[in-house]
This record gives C-alpha cells, structure tokens and sequence, in this order.
C-alpha cells in the first residue's frame, strides 16, 4: 500500500505546482500509451487510436488538480489513478459507440468505425482491464472508482431504457446525466483529495465539486449536440435527437405531438424556439457557480485557481 | 487492508471442511446475486438471469479450494475474491455471446437474445464493474485478477483476429486458449493461495495447477462444442466450427480445401474421421495430470483431495 495519510497543511507555492503539473499532465499522456501495450495488435492499435486522439483530459485534470490542491506532495503518485478515470471514460465512449453507430469521434473515425463491432466491444473492455491494473495498488480508492465507473453504466443503461419506452422526461434526464457523467467526476475529484491525505471535508467538497462540474459539463454538450458545429465538435453531433435523449428531447417532447413523421425536427425546432436552451445555460452557470463554492474550504494555491478555471472551461467551451 | 499472512502449518481438519465449504460456495452464490442489485431494472434483471442461470462455478470453486487446501483459516475470507472471478467470467460470456451472436447459454436464452445487443453490452460492462467493487478491499490480488481477466480479452481478440484472417493454426490455438481461458484459472488459484498466506511455491503450484486445468477446461469444452448434444450442452452447439474456430478448426483446416461450399462439413468430418479427438482428449487427460502433479507440494487436506477432484472433473464431464 502506497497511501499517504500526510498532514495537509503544506500546499504548493504556485511556482512549484506550474513546473510540476504540467510534467504530471505529459506523465498521463504517456501512462495511458503505455498501458495498452498489448501483444495482441488489434487491441493495441485500436486503443492507441482512441487514445491518441486526444479528448479535453477533464477527468484526469481534476484528480491532479484536487490531488494538488488538498497538499499532495508527489503529483506522480496521483498519475496512475488521473489514468485510471481516463481509461473509465475512454472504454465507456468506445462501448457508446457501438450502441449509437456513432462513426466519428474526437474527429477521427470511432474505433466501431475504424475496426468493426467486434474489435470496439473487445477494446471497450481491454481498457477497463487496464484501470483494474492501474488502480491495483491504491486499496480503498478502487471503491470510489468502483462507484463512479457502475454510476456511468447504469446511467447509459437509464438512458437507453427511458429511450426505448419514450419516457425521457426531465427527471429521468437528471437522473442519467448525474449518473452517466456526474458520477466519474465526483470520483475524480474525491480519488485526488482522498489520495493526498485530505480531511472528510476536503474529500466531500471536491467530490461535490465534481460532480457539479459534471452535471454542468453534460449539460454544455447537450446544448453543443444539438447547436455546436460537427467539424469543431469532432463527433457526430445531432445524435442525441436522432437517439430520443439529451435535455432538448426531454424538455421539448413534453407536448410536441408524437405522430409527426419529423419527430426529430419538431423537437428541435420547438427547442430552439422555447426557452430550453437559455434553461439549459442558466442551469450550467449555476452548477458551476456550485461547484466554486466548494472551493471555499481549501487554503488559496495555484490548483484551486485551476480548477476554478477548469469549471468556467466546461460552460465556456464550443467543443 | 484485510490480506492476511498468517502462518500455513494449520490444515483444517476434513470434518471442519466439509462444514465450511458448502457454506461458502452458497455465500458465493448469495453474494453473486446481492452485487448486481442496481437500481436500474434492466441491468439487475439481466445480471440476474445470466447469473442464476447456473454454470459450473469451476472458478469460484477453485479459488476457494486453494484457499482452503493452503491453510486459509475464513473462507468468508475468499467468497468476495471467489465471486469477483465467476462475475469476469460472466461478464466475458455475456459480451462474447454478443459477438459470437450466441442465443442460448446455460441452457436459457442469451442475454443478447433476451435483453437485446445494446443491454447485454452495458450488462456485461456492468458485471466487470462489480468486480472492481468486491476487489477493493484485496490490495495485490487485484494485480492477479488484473492479469487473468487481460489475457481473457486478449484471447478473445487474438481468436476474432486470427479467425478473420483465416490464420487459425494449431500454434494460434494454443496461444488463445492460454489466455482467454487458462489465465482467469490461473489467477483464481493464485488467489486463493495468496489470500490464505501461501509462500511462493504454494501460489506458484496452485497458478500452475490452475492454468493446466484451464487449458485442459478449454479442450475439453471444444470437444463438446463439437460432439456434444446441445440439450445437455445448455448452449448452442457447433458454434466455433461455423465460426472457423476451436481445435477441430486449427487441427482440420490445415490441408482443406478452402473452395468447398460447405466448409464447415468439411473440417468437421475431417477432425472426426482424422486423429484431432483422440488427440485433444489425451492432451486434456496429460494437462489434468500435470495440474495434480502441482498439488504434490501441499500438505495432505481435503480441499488437496477436493483439487485433485475437480481437475478430473473438468475432462470427464459431458457438458
């Protein structure tokens, strides 16, 4: 066991943390390449691909963040399990893919695309064996990844079974989002503040800043789904209406008319037309608001300027 | 941390075992059922089904076989651990019925069958993420764990692959069934033995004793999928033929001739005519003896004799 239970009472001067971070940040890049190393070509190739194509590197930002801004002296020791929710996220957006025919992503073919359904469910599970072994030797964090990875299944599961009984209403929406997405933030941020010795506290309000930031962050990608520019988006965009699901589909169907034969278009439009989307925004704000609240607990450092600024990235994006 | 590493002089008594044991494979059992109890019907009534769908629990029992046969004093100890290996395994068959489009399984539709592809994907992701939760609490046996349940997927993706370039030839046979098979049997006995506090030797026989029955395990199982009756198989039968899969494949299709119509008769009558049975049989009734030449280094126990057991019934089985 490698836990430390240090006191936390020593936080980085801003000068340190802005030459360690970022080598921690290229310690992950180089973590996630390596651990797919697989003899088996198929698996290697596919998870490099997906891997190599980037993503915006959220989840594993807010566990060194949080790892940092609770005092955690050795950002390295916090690179296996930044990796770790980076591969949860990955393998999750590989499976996604194959059960929404999704063809591109992070602007290059999907892996179902690229190398068959077959090899995408394959590499979709290759990547969660990997987490296993990189979370390994980090004991009780393993349960609060356990959580947050079974959240995001159930939460796609919700999802799909809301769709297919066309009961995709506003609560259910919440509901998936908080568990789809919400979930694996909030245990990158308590996993971060967890490993760097911080109190219950510290622990329970970066987990809640987590999971706001989560919440936030799905709701901006909704709202990009259904507005952002497919180029810049590097995804399928429109899926989500295509699909049934996203906020747009549950704030607009209630009471658009089911018989039309453009479904898709009439929600669209009456959700463009209604106040949904300016819901939606103010919704993000105020999560994110939420979430810098918490912040309110930590001692002042250079981390939790940047994880303030990561909450306003997530709302002010356009991919 | 709950690892034990206590001394392994104390054998249990066979009175005592024969008392304990049964207690802890219907602990498994219970425990199987209680972890998938999500709140998201769809993936609680699918686990379910596959899960009391019964299988063989060779897995589970070995690991709390090796457990025992090592002097582990609490097989409550090894029920959580025991459990985690039949989930890796039930989530693989789940996903593998999905790729291979099996529709009965255990002698009861597929979960793919009755769920449907997209739920029976996010079951078995589902499964797999119980296992990072019933492993939290077991430090370095999750590397075991880790190891075996890779290898499966990598079998798995190795066979897919080579099938796909019709290059399945003995040496790629023996390859696939290491990994996807004889690995997670491999880490089920090494568990256990380490969980109980084994030395080195002790994990190393009970790995070895594992991997041997796993690779006899697999043999045998092709076998069966070849000749076997589907009534009794509960699964359906011929599959890995039509799949250009399975020993029959690799021993037959060296030589036939690849412009038949109905190549799949074709290999078959030719592993039935030719020697590829007798063959794979007296390898499975050599790979048997080997695993019990590896139980030579442990004190005499019923869990010893119960070991010995279970390799015999792993080839003489008739489903």
């Amino acid at each position: 066991m490698t836990m430390q239970h240090t006191s936390v009472a020593a936080v980085q001067p801003r000068t340190e943390l802005a030459e360690t971070l970022p080598a921690a940040f290229q310690a992950v890049e180089t973590l996630l390449v390596d651990a797919v190393d697989s003899e088996v070509a198929v698996l290697r190739d596919a998870s490099r691909h997906i891997i190599a194509a980037g993503g915006k590197r959220f989840r594993p930002r807010l566990t060194l963040l949080a790892y940092a801004a609770v005092g955690g002296e050795d950002p390295n020791h916090a690179v296996p399990v930044a990796a770790a929710v980076e591969l949860v996220h990955t393998a999750s957006v590989v499976h996604d893919d194959i059960n929404d025919h999704g063809v591109v992503r992070r602007g290059r073919p999907s892996v179902n695309a690229l190398f068959g359904r077959t090899f995408a469910l394959l590499t979709g599970d290759y990547l969660f064996t990997k987490v296993y072994e990189l979370m390994a030797p980090y004991g009780d964090l393993n349960i609060l990844l356990a959580e947050g990875t079974s959240a995001l299944v159930e939460g796609e599961t919700l999802q799909a079974a809301a769709v297919k009984e066309g009961n995709f209403t506003r609560e259910v929406y919440y509901r998936v989002i908080a568990l789809k997405t919400a979930a694996l933030f909030k245990s990158a941020g308590a996993m971060g503040a967890k490993l760097a010795g911080g109190t219950t506290k510290q622990i329970d309000a970066l987990a809640n800043f987590g999971f706001n930031i989560g919440l936030a962050f799905q709701i901006v990608d909704d709202i990009l789904d259904l507005i952002g520019d497919k180029e810049q988006l590097g995804k399928t965009a429109g899926l989500d209406l295509e699909q049934g699901r996203g906020f747009a589909t549950a704030y607009a169907q209630e009471g658009a008319e089911p018989s039309l034969d453009d479904k898709v278009n009439a929600i669209k439009r009456k959700a463009m037309e209604g106040d949904a989307l300016n819901q939606a925004r103010t919704q993000a704000h105020m999560l994110v608001q939420q979430a810098i609240n918490e912040l309110e607990i930590l001692p002042p450092s250079a981390a939790k300027d940047e994880l303030a600024n990561l909450a306003h990235m997530i709302v002010d994006r356009s991919f």
